[in-house]
């Protein structure tokens, strides 16, 4: 196959697991983006017994006599008699679990238990709950809907509005079980020169979110085509404004201009770790 | 080392990656979690040039000195001269990302770019704009807060209150960019023994999550204790109900009792998916 045919030609991907596939996926999605191809994804969940990896093997098998392509498996089985049937298949099989057991079994001096479903904590565990409660806490204390309970934030997070603070507080909370609120800063609070009331007892937890202002009026504009609020003179005096408190305030903060919420989070993630470190 | 002793000491397992580590987690617990071990997670983000890779090797090597057993290393670096200076250190290294590239160069007759940070969708991306829309939309639609634009959902999650309806359009919109609203059944709706007002047309997008009495019980004790709305007679009468509710319409449901949101929320795709083929 000639170069261009490759970059031209769409390939499909599936994602193979005996749970959610979303470790599948997470995996593939990080190993392709370092190709130059267009992928067309196909998800093949809880593949869990004999005939459901027959049954993936035959959509593989269909898919690439279709498209005289041969297509991607990721796969992350983790039961040995069902990858050995998947690995069979017409498409080029990447297996993300064998690889690593190996290695590990060794260094461990232990097997591997070859259970299913499992890389998911369970609901019951201590873990678990915690995410449910931090995605709890982030809703109630979504674009400052309430000051109770500030005292257990692990993180607030301030920024004019739609700059991208609630994305980020759920990300934090269904990723990392960090319990994070948002406020919005306003030109009320800009008026007034001071950040909204309640929140000064918490300010080593805030965190603020800046945003350029040209793209703060495109995502605005989106919301409410040719307001005042998405003027981008407007835009410019808020980011300014907010700017200029967090500032004065002596509150860290970041850009998510070009950020992804995966990527603001992280960021934050660590800059609180390393703040908790310094106290 | 003897088995006994792998199995009582914790290992910690570092997540080292130029960009914000999520891949190589998800996948590291993924592949720890067939093993009977505790581990203990350090997190090492952004990654991305040498003083950092040196950096991560020193508190790499100090772990391995301090406890006296060989960290972990789940490695997402995709440059070259990145990987071969972490690949030096005293941790066991796992390399996620070269095992898997040189097999698809091959396939695509195409070199990787190793660029780093591209494993999440860039934020002018549509996909991207699709999941930061689904996430409002989801917000928008929490517990039944509105009516408006349901003809834009792809799902309309419905179940007793604390069934696990809220993380799991939550959950729906983040990883998948799927607009899902969710609907309480309440008491209100059982003595009407109808449907809340405004879904009729759209009952072919309804799911629902029931769940077992005694763990609704459970869940909602620790939001009220003791109260009529937690009682273990309330949650039978409740849950009853909703099914026999789901039953008369045809909605489809599942049991979210001991299911994480990562599975109930992959179940629900198929379903949808399913669906969408079938009609």
């Amino acid at each position: 196959m000639s170069q261009n045919n490759s970059i031209a030609a769409t390939r499909t991907v599936f994602f193979v697991s005996d749970g959610t596939g979303i470790t599948a996926e997470t995996f593939g999605h990080s190993v392709l983006s370092q190709f130059d191809i267009r992928v067309s994804e196909r998800r093949l969940p809880f593949v869990d017994s004999l005939d459901k990896a027959e049954d993936a093997v035959r959509t593989i098998n269909q898919t690439c006599r279709t498209e005289g392509r041969r297509a991607i498996v990721f796969s992350t089985l983790v039961k040995e008699e069902l990858s050995v049937i998947l690995r069979k298949s017409e498409g080029l099989y990447m297996d993300l679990i064998q690889a690593f057991i190996a290695p590990l079994e060794q260094e461990f001096s232990l097997k591997a238990t070859h259970t299913i479903g499992r890389s998911h904590t369970s609901t019951d565990s201590a873990a678990y709950k915690n995410r449910i409660e931090a995605i709890n806490f982030s809703l109630a204390h979504d674009d400052g809907q309430s000051n109770k309970n500030l005292e257990e934030a692990d993180v607030i997070l301030v920024g004019v509005s739609r700059s991208g603070k609630t994305p980020t507080t759920l990300f934090l909370a269904m990723q990392y079980g960090i319990k994070a609120a948002n406020y919005p800063l306003t030109p009320d609070d800009f008026e007034r020169g001071k950040l909204p009331g309640g929140l000064l007892p918490y300010r080593h937890k805030m965190f603020g979110l800046s945003i350029a202002p040209d793209r703060l009026a495109e995502i605005r504009n989106e919301r409410l085509p040719d307001s005042k609020y998405a003027s981008l003179l407007n835009c410019r005096y808020e980011v300014n404004e907010a700017e200029r408190m967090m500032r004065k305030e002596g509150i860290r903060w970041m850009s998510s201009t070009t950020k992804s919420i995966e990527e603001i989070a992280a960021t934050i993630l660590q800059e609180i770790r390393m703040e908790a470190r310094a106290r």
